[in-house]
Parts: structure tokens; C-alpha cells; sequence
């Protein structure tokens, strides 16, 4: 047998397939520039009844989970073997690109049609998930959907973390889609670790490392975790641009330009220390409403996105930046608030799946390049539950988390090929 | 005669006016927190018909220039010789304080019913000046007001200058309010600077030095020029926070650190090279339709204010961050466009007043500090063409430009006596 003669040798009616679903879901979910699909709204809705329509043309068995993670299932010989699951979220950021998210479950879908236009039976269960809520950008807590799977889920986060664009709850919004908070407020799991044997998640490159390098499939090694501050503050005191002097001043601008600055010399010193790190003012702004360009600005709000491969150098990062919001504030006269944090765990994929994708890869002539994360992804949850985990990432021009995403077709049709071929190899 | 029998000696009801009249303003500009009368808005047109109602009150004569500045004119004895002017601005920034322009009309028309009650009748007139439009949070120009009384607005501003609440032209703005700018475009002036003997303006000091003084009253030396961009702005690019390695990085905010960093650095070496300079980034911003947590940022916009009392200093800093802007861009891989900006020009204020002032200040006994206006004043403009200028700074806590201005009636008393007894020395 050779490589083209297998379950991932022919795959032009899958790729048709998928072609058909991302069109479907830009038409569904436009908002220009780009799509919305929030989580627990509208578009995020349209994205799970679509999978859930092509489930049923291709006789899947289909499930919702108390959080309204969809489940799609081609039944296995043996149905009490582990799983494989095939997934990635279906949510994306306000006026984003096409395939954050989506190309993950399209993939899913389209494996899943291949082996039943094989007539392909594999050992165990195969289910193609469609998550929840992953992207931050609507209620600022990560990873919602796969940690309620899990029933990892806190209940402070069901209610107390509001929709930014509604102002309603998490618990709120699911109840509203018909889902059951209450169930998750309880710690009620879906999943079950053991019951799953591994989890695959193919997603688009967000960086442009495939891109600069000309290669269109990534074999993602980690995945790095982060420390998130949404509400840091400095407060210093407005006054006349023109008549306080320099000692006398409480100027916010400063102090904050200070404390980034700092911030930018650790992320050079652990650079310099070998480690993988970095971090983002991804926010920063004086009050529209004291705008004048003759006072001292007294107030001053930002944002902190920090990554790493090592949680051990997120927690150090986080007690440096305590310190040095002390002091930055004791010389500038001025508070520095740097307020809650979130912390998601870094991830390792598993070792055995990374040999098989590059054995695959180099037998189906698919040129790939090992590469970490530094982008979260629901995969990292299903790692710290001790889920054996693969990522596959497509080559994507311009980055996501913005309209201009851009996957060509062909590299999709690449890491399709290969995550049909691993399923072939797990049998 | 002691110093208690002149003209300076008692003046209690002058103070009740004067009481009375900051009372009226802040009940009918009201607009919590503080006062806002716009340049060419309902406040200000209110401060100006309460002066006139007042002027007509002291049988004073009155007249509007095209501009709409008013004057209020207690005859002298030689009406052809030229006059003595005492004047302020009468609008506000949005939301600031009650003080701020309108001690110095009040304190002028306190003092003309001091002349008045005394039955005291000068060599030469004696005019107060209600200036329109100084304050740059309206329109982004300096010295509307003054410039225009001198014919010296540019077409430019009349018609390119828009009030940034309405959007609406300067020139629109003042036909609305019955004013002439068909005049000012064709440079007609109103004032002859022959023909103003000395211009005098008592202003609340804006920044805290009477106040850590402990002095009621200020006798200023210079007014510190300066130098405005409103429009700077950092292009990078948006991207995505975790998966774009440093060195691709376009990071709109860290070029924007960069540059206000060195902005202080610069400061720091004027200060150490004996200059008087101060500089501030009163706004600084992220695009908040782009705000999330997860973005590289891509867009910073953000102002700057910076003062001197030497103009050649101002233009040599102008060049300088002109170098820095183009070698940050460089390192950052942004782009950095420092936009248009406007120069006022510093003036020196007039030595012989000044010394008369400090004489009339021992002779009754008045606490004063000398000491440099880094705030720009209309004063300036009569300056700069020529005219002896004298300013008289009050005390006052909390600076200005904010609700929170406090200005003690009793200090404001003694700036009354010191302006009442120049005014009888003056003849």
C-alpha cells in the first residue's frame, strides 16, 4: 500500500466539503469587517446548528453537554474503548477572522466524512466536539466551554462574569440557549479523562512563523500558559499642564510609561535567560472624559497579556510586577493598581502523538515544522487533565483575533491529510 | 495719607460684588462636576451679558468688537490718551472651576466700583476686557479672543478650527452668537496697541507654588510660551499577543512608551542645563474599538504639551523629538506621525509694573511671590505687540482645570487691593 492509497490519499470531495462550511459560516456570521460569532450569541449559535445539520446527513450520533458543547459522533467497534476527540471552538472575536476556531471542528467534520464515505469503521468511538466560549473577548475567563466539560467550571465564573457587550451573566446566556448552569454550578462533568483516549486539535496559526518559514502544517509541541490583568490602574492627580512643576506632579502618563517600560526590560532579561516568554499592553489609556491636552493626566488604565511555557515563570513574573508597581508608584507619587489576574496553565502534548504526525507527515510528503503555542487553546485543558494531546496548526496569513485571517484551502487540504492519516495509524 | 485711606483701603463691598458675581456665574454655568462655559457656548454668553448688566449698572460704556469681546470703559479725564485695559477670559473648560479667567473680569469691574463709589475719575480710561475663547479645549487654537481683537486671527483658524463638541467652525460659531468674522478674515482690528497705555491681568494662579508658599498673591515675571501637537500618533500592527515572536513584533504601544520615555529624558536635560521647560502627554490611547486583552496593538495616539520661557527652546525641541519620532519608528518597525502643531510665542512682562507692584504690595502690606506663569494667558498676545503687561496671580488650591478650584474670597481681596492700588498710582 502506498501513501495515496490510504484514508488520506484522496480528499478533493472533503475539501469541496469544507470550502462549503467556512462559506456558510462567513455568509451566516458577517459583520463586517469580518465575523462575529459571540459566545453564547448569535453567531456562535448559527456555527453549532450548521455542524450539527451535517452530523445528521452524515448519520452521526449527536449530544449537547450541560454548557451546550456539541458532540458529534461516528461510532466506533467497540464502544466502551476510550475515544478519540477531534475538536476547537466555534466562538469568535468581535469582527474576526473566518477560521479562529472554526477551521478546528471543519477539520473534525471533514475527517469524520471521509471515513464514512470509506465506509470505515475505527476501533473505538470517534467524536468531533464544537466548544464553547473560548475567546476572551466576551467573558473574560478562559477557556469556558472545555473546563465545563470537565465540570471544572467555578462558580464565581457562571456568575460573576458578565457578557462585556450585555452586561449579563455567563449563566445568564447559557440559560438563554437553552443550556443548564445549574448542572455546572453543581460540578457536574460530561467528560470523563479516562473515557478518552486522545484529543486532536487542528487550528490556524495565529503568529507568522509558518508563514516566514513557507511551510504550511505546524506540530505543536506545548502550549504556553498565561497571567492576565484586565484592570490595572495608576491614579495620580489632574492638574495645569502648564503651571505644576516637574516635583510637584502626580502624572499618570509617566508612572504607567515607567511601568511598561520596566515590564519590557524583565520580558528582554528572560529572554536573555533563555526563556520563552512575552508579554502585551494589548490596552493602555488616559480618560476620554478629563481629554484636555493642557492638564496632567491623573488616570491611567491598561491591560497585561503574559505568556510562557512554565507556570513557575508566570508566578515569579506576577510577584516581580507586585514589587515594582510599589516602587514605580513610591517615585512617582502616584497608586498602582494592578488588580485581578486570571492564570491558564501551560500544556505539554503528548510525545507519542507528535512522532506519529511527523511519521505521517513525512510519509505522506507533508512538510511540517515542530513549534510551541504561545496562544492558549482548549487543548491545554484536556493536556492538564491528562488527556494525551496533539495540535496541528494551518499556515494562515495575517494573523487572527482580526478580519484579514487568510488559510489558503491547500494548506487545510494538508493538515486534513495528515490528521486523517493519524486517525488511520490510531485505527 | 496712610496706605488705609486710599483708594486700596477698604473694600469690603467691593468683595460682596465680587461674591456675589462668582455666585451668579457658578449657579447659571452650572454642570456638575463644576462649571463649563463653552468658547461661544451658552456659559460663556452668560458671563459676558452678567458683566454688562453690571457695567450698565456703574453707568460704565460698552462695546463689542467683532470677535465679541466686551469692554467696559469708565471714562477718563483725557479720553484721547491711551488707556488702561484690565482683562480675562469668561469661558472655561468643560467641567472646570469657577475661577479660572473670571476672577480677573471681576476683579477688574470690583475695581472700576471702587473707582466709582469713590467718585475717583482717572486721567485716562480705564476698560475692562471680557475676552472671548481662550481656553484650547474648545477650539484648538490659543488666544482667540485677544488675537482677534488685534486683527490678528488667521483665516484659517476661523474657518478650519472646529469646536469639538459640535464639530461646527469657529466663524459658525461666532456669526451664531451675533459676531463679525467676515471682519477678522479681513483683518480689521479693534485694538491699537498705541493706544493702550498697559494691560493687566489678575488670574488664579493654576498650580500649586502660592499654595506651598503659603503667599496669597503672585507678581509674574514671564508667561512661558509653548508648543502643541494634538494629533501625534504611533502605527503599528494589531496582531496576535501570543503567537507573534518579539522581534516580528509592530507593537504600537512600546514605540509610544519609547517615545514619551525619551520625551522625559529630554526634559530631564533642560532641567539640568538650567532651562524652564515642562512637558506633559496629557493623552494617550489605545483604540478602544480594537481593545482586547489578546492584541498586539497597532494604533497609539496621544498629545503633547510642552513650555518655555524661551521660544528658541521650544523650536529646538520641536527638532529634536521631529529626530527621535523618525529614529523610534526605525527601531519599533512602526510608523510615527507627530502631526501639526501650534506655537505661542512666551512673553516678557513689563519690568516698571512690575516694580510698582512690589511697591504698592509692601505699602499696604500684601504677601506676594514672584514667579513665572508656565500657563499661558491672553495677556501674552497684548505682550507681544507691544503693550506694558503686569499679572497679579491669587492663590489657589487644587489647580485649575477641574471642579475642584478653590479660590479663598480673602485672597482674592488682597489682589483686588494691589490691582485698586496700582490703578490710583497709575493715575
Amino acid at each position: 500500500m502506498t501513501a495515496m492509497d490510504g484514508l488520506a490519499g484522496r480528499l478533493e470531495s472533503e475539501i469541496e466539503l469544507a470550502d462549503r462550511l467556512f462559506a456558510d459560516l462567513r455568509e451566516h456570521t458577517d459583520d463586517p469587517p469580518g465575523v462575529t460569532r459571540a459566545s453564547f450569541g448569535a453567531g456562535e449559535r448559527y456555527a453549532h446548528a450548521r455542524m450539527a445539520a451535517l452530523a445528521r446527513e452524515l448519520a452521526l450520533e449527536t449530544a449537547t453537554d450541560f454548557a451546550g458543547n456539541l458532540y458529534m459522533t461516528l461510532p466506533g467497534r467497540d464502544r466502551a474503548a476510550p475515544r478519540i476527540m477531534i475538536g476547537s471552538h466555534l466562538d469568535s472575536v468581535p469582527h474576526g477572522g473566518n477560521y479562529d476556531g472554526a477551521a478546528g471542528v471543519v477539520a473534525g467534520m471533514a475527517a469524520l466524512a471521509r471515513l464514512r464515505a470509506a465506509g470505515w469503521t475505527p476501533r473505538q468511538d470517534i467524536t468531533v466536539m464544537g466548544i464553547r466560549a473560548e475567546e476572551m473577548s466576551w467573558f473574560p475567563a478562559h477557556y469556558v466551554g472545555s473546563r465545563a466539560a470537565f465540570g471544572l467550571l467555578p462558580a464565581d465564573v457562571l456568575d460573576g462574569c458578565l457578557r462585556v457587550d450585555t452586561g449579563r451573566s455567563l449563566a445568564n446566556h447559557m440559560r438563554e440557549e437553552g443550556f443548564d448552569p445549574d448542572a455546572l454550578r453543581r460540578g457536574k462533568a460530561y467528560l470523563e479523562p479516562a473515557a478518552i483516549r486522545c484529543y486532536l486539535e487542528p487550528h490556524i496559526e495565529q503568529g507568522p512563523l509558518l508563514v516566514k518559514r513557507d511551510v504550511p502544517v505546524g506540530i505543536v509541541t506545548a502550549i504556553w500558559g498565561n497571567l492576565r490583568y484586565k484592570h490595572c490602574r495608576v491614579a495620580g492627580e489632574y492638574s495645569h499642564a502648564g503651571a505644576v512643576p516637574r516635583r510637584h506632579r502626580r502624572d499618570a502618563v509617566l508612572a504607567a510609561v515607567d511601568f511598561v517600560q520596566a515590564l519590557e526590560e524583565h520580558w528582554l532579561e528572560r529572554e536573555r535567560a533563555g526563556t520563552d516568554f512575552v508579554c502585551t499592553v494589548g490596552e493602555l489609556y488616559t480618560d476620554a472624559i478629563h481629554h484636555t491636552i493642557t492638564k496632567i493626566p491623573g488616570d491611567v488604565r491598561f491591560t497585561m497579556d503574559i505568556r510562557s511555557d512554565d507556570n513557575a515563570v508566570l508566578l515569579a513574573t506576577r510577584d516581580h510586577l507586585t514589587g515594582l508597581a510599589r516602587r514605580i508608584a513610591a517615585v512617582r507619587n502616584v497608586e498602582i493598581e494592578l488588580g485581578p489576574y486570571t492564570n491558564a496553565l501551560p500544556a505539554r502534548l503528548d510525545g507519542a502523538l507528535q512522532a506519529q504526525l511527523r511519521e505521517q507527515a513525512a510519509r505522506h510528503g507533508i512538510r511540517t515544522l515542530d513549534m510551541a503555542s504561545g496562544a492558549g487553546h482548549d487543548c491545554a485543558v484536556f493536556a492538564n487533565q491528562g488527556v494525551p494531546c496533539a495540535m496541528i496548526f494551518v499556515r494562515n496569513q495575517h494573523g487572527s483575533h482580526n478580519a484579514n485571517e487568510a488559510m489558503a484551502i491547500a494548506d487545510f487540504g494538508e493538515a486534513l491529510r495528515l490528521l486523517v492519516a493519524l486517525l488511520e495509524t490510531l485505527g
